[in-house]
């Protein structure tokens, strides 16, 4: 399927200079979505992972459907003030300056296999984050990370390299 | 299923006197999540809706779930300043003050039948909030109103009255 039809290109959004990937079409067509969580589906049963990781709030449009598809459990990874009991954190690399992602303490368990999923993989900032985020549970793996959108140009092959990594869209 | 072991509250969060439910111990158990799907997907096919209309962030936790089971399409409700195109949008009542929603123009059609999904049903605010924005449209219709929790104690029966309305676990 040419997922690409769904995604329309918004210049200077949410500023000067940026060409936003609007994926809202996409979620707004019953095959096209249900292509990309198939696909998902397949590739985190490949992997064997138990869990599926996802930032809001855009990995929260895949993932839970995903974990829900492939019979995983689905746990959330958030900005902080958002999660109610206690929380690892983790500050993680943005275009510009650092953000700060948080996970409830206890969500991983020993030797979970997690899938990490996310919308857009761009510099790879908030990847590097989620990971770093899922080691501070003990004995945990990661068994794949996978994002619709991966924007090639913003990023080097260092994630590509250490995991196993899915992506339906390419730019 | 009993649901409610899946929800923790947590007392004084996110300020003092309130008390949240937690529902991210339900999104970490495979059964408990496979569960509330099914049984919203079940709601959504006896509405004979074909869009669900969701806001974010708790939302999304289970409308494109939802819709993935139920093959309707999904429509996004985000805060101000996250949706790139032409919006509509409306203010509508939190407990303290208001709030600004916003959908895409257009990504609702003619003749639509829309099932609105949030996970929490507290004043009905947010709801009210969310229709009124789904009718900017011309000619759509509310097949059904659904949310994981009624916090019955907090509202009237005006929306069970006018719509469909499904709830899960009630308190």
């Amino acid at each position: 399927m040419d997922l690409k039809k769904f995604i329309l290109d918004i210049k200077d959004f949410p500023q000067p200079g940026v060409i936003f990937k609007d994926i809202t079409p996409l979620l707004n067509d019953v095959e096209a979505f249900k292509f990309v969580v198939d696909e998902f589906t397949k590739f985190v049963k490949e992997t064997g992972a138990n869990v599926i990781v996802a930032p809001e709030a855009r990995g929260f449009l895949f993932a839970p459907a995903v974990a829900y598809a492939a019979g995983c459990r689905f746990v959330l990874v958030r900005k902080p003030g958002k999660l109610p009991r206690t929380v690892n954190e983790v500050e993680y690399s943005l275009e510009y300056g650092t953000g700060t992602l948080q996970m409830h303490q206890g969500d991983l368990h020993e030797n979970d296999k997690v899938v990490v999923l996310d919308d857009v993989l761009a510099t790879g900032g908030t990847m590097d984050g989620i990971i770093a985020l899922c080691h501070k549970e003990k004995n945990i793996s990661i068994a794949g990370i996978a994002c619709l959108i991966d924007l090639a140009f913003l990023h080097n092959d260092d994630l590509k390299n250490k995991y196993n990594l899915k992506t339906l869209i390419t730019y």
